[in-house]
């Protein structure tokens, strides 16, 4: 950030009155700009022993596979984004079970909300984000060719609960960074 | 917003190819400047039979009593916010327990977190946002000076499952406006 957006004058960074960190200041009106971690919410999508997984079209990660997620828009709640990005990336239908999982990735500033879906059918396809989606059974999950560490941790949390018949709320935090992309996903590194 | 935070330019509101709808897209630069939910974290302190709230010093609901909550910051954790926050506010030091609630406002893109968690002593006071922070028993909660229906509605879940005595997570949306600041929020609206 390098210019307020309210008045175009130039922003630096500094600790406001009354504030303990530096934060982007307007020279001129004074705007203080606060930046916040973004919530990605998403869905474990259900249909009978199998949950559907997106191969990446888009970086990063392109070409592993992910559960459908992204970025919560403004005027949603969190179910409604899940929902929406499952249709966007896997032009699939579901309805939202119940929340599934909250982690934190406070490196990237991000916020993980995943919900366990239903498929209301079987009529999926790739949208634009996604070269293709396929169902999993359990043996099957591409568990090496995992997109992103929340990915690696909830799935065997979710099928840790299938087995006990009763889904938890589970939480937890992804410190560690990925190995760099040309590993092709391979050697993750987990928190 | 009105200019481009990158480059100082205007900004107009297009939908940007392959998009569904309208962004902040700068003239000059192109950049796309995304607007989501902030997550507001916090937590239920609790000490012996009482919980703590504090009446808050500022805007909005000056004067009404809310748990200790606020924006979640870059570079850490939902549980880590909802402690700092609590220090901030009320001077008081917690360990977080666990996940309680998740619920989510629409209207004015907020998502709530809030965790149940341990007052590790009594020597609180009030932040410099607060203008008195105490602990309530059950039967002494200010249900009708209460400054947000979030909190109204966390509360009595809060209480319903202390009587079960098993905290399941529980989520929501606040779809109602509240009434005007001069009703003293005597006369909330829930959804």
């Amino acid at each position: 950030m390098r210019y307020c957006s309210s008045c175009g004058a130039s922003v630096s960074l500094q600790t406001p009155p009354g504030d303990d960190r530096p934060r982007f200041v307007c020279g001129d009106c004074a705007t203080i700009h606060y930046q916040n971690p973004r919530i990605i919410t998403g869905c474990i999508p259900e249909w009978e022993d199998s949950v559907l997984l997106c191969r990446r079209a888009i970086e990063p990660r392109h070409g592993l596979w992910t559960l459908p997620a992204g970025f919560m828009e403004n005027g949603e709640t969190t179910a409604e984004g899940a929902v929406r990005e499952t249709l966007e990336e896997a032009n699939a239908r579901v309805e939202v079970l119940g929340p599934f999982a909250v982690f934190d990735i406070p490196r990237i500033n991000q916020v993980y909300l995943l919900f366990r879906a239903r498929l209301l059918d079987t009529d999926f396809s790739p949208g634009a984000e996604s070269l293709e989606v396929q169902l999993f059974r359990e043996a099957e999950i591409p568990w090496s060719e995992l997109a992103f560490p929340v990915i690696e941790r909830v799935l065997p949390l979710y099928y840790e609960d299938l087995r006990l018949g009763a889904f938890a709320w589970h939480t937890g935090v992804i410190r560690q960074r990925r190995l760099p992309d040309n590993t092709n996903g391979a050697d993750a590194s987990k928190s």
